[in-house]
């Protein structure tokens, strides 16, 4: 299973069970010609996929915003040109606006997520203009990030490590 | 000017002036068929528009969380039809969560945008199931709803309602 449909089964869990609304956004795309034919569905003929200007998640958790990307590797490292300067951008904001945020790292071929926090991104992302490495090691992820437990609902429980960090 | 548009240029103002970081969400888009030409980008050739299933709009203000739905309407109501079930649950469980929650409403032959709260376009919905009326009167949204002013830069200027009213 990929982390995303992890994810998308966790925040369906969490929203029956009413523990927060959070959701993935979708997929942006460029629109670029559409068919209306007679009597059916307009049909999207033409359209490009469009770099994401923020995260893949978004929603509210015990009352405040929470905001996080979801990053998935099979090597040893998640390299960073995965992020996009944009999404950077906007997670400084929603933090210096009060919000919770953060990347989840899947290392596939180990089966282990972490929770990195947003703080921690922004450092290693701001090394690399400085000569430091280019990519995020497991060995970092793993000093600097909170292991992700797996349950059998909440397949990524990133909850239960928000509760211990934020609140 | 669309009620769209006008709301993304008052978000980008908004967010460059570092008041909120408010976005809207992508098209929800079914992707069937995508192309991979040699030495150019992925093209879709057949996807379908989804039904949303949450709101336009969410993010964060003064560490709250935001969210809201954007419709315009060139007649004198907004018939409720415009508005999807699954819409409203999902504001019923933001409101439940504590975000800050509410319907932007143009009526765009008057030029008038006003901002409803959850709650009343709640109440408006549920009566629709009891007798009564299928749609949001001018008349309706005139009296329950705020006015959202117009600026130059913020052009539907809504979190100048939003203080008033959730602050
Ligand atoms: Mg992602
Ligand atoms: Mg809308």
């Amino acid at each position: 299973m990929t982390l995303e449909k992890d994810i998308n089964q966790t925040n369906e869990y969490y929203l029956e069970s009413n523990q927060a609304v959070i959701h993935k956004k979708p997929t942006p795309v460029q629109i670029v010609t559409v068919d209306y034919p007679k009597r059916s569905a307009a049909v999207i003929r033409e359209a490009y996929f469009k770099q994401p200007s923020t995260t893949d998640y978004n929603g509210i958790y015990k009352g405040k915003y929470i905001d996080f990307e979801a990053k998935e590797t099979k090597g040893s490292s998640l390299p960073l040109s995965n992020i996009h300067e944009h999404q950077i951008e906007h997670m400084r904001a929603v933090q210096e606006h009060g919000g919770i945020c953060f990347l989840l790292v899947r290392f596939s071929s180990k089966e282990e997520t972490f929770l990195l926090p947003a703080n921690d991104l922004f450092s290693a992302w701001d090394r690399q203009f400085h000569g430091g490495r280019k990519s995020l090691s497991y060995d970092h992820v793993n000093r600097f990030g909170h292991p992700v437990p797996f349950r059998f609902h909440a397949r990524v429980d990133y909850l239960s490590v928000v509760n211990k960090l934020y609140f």
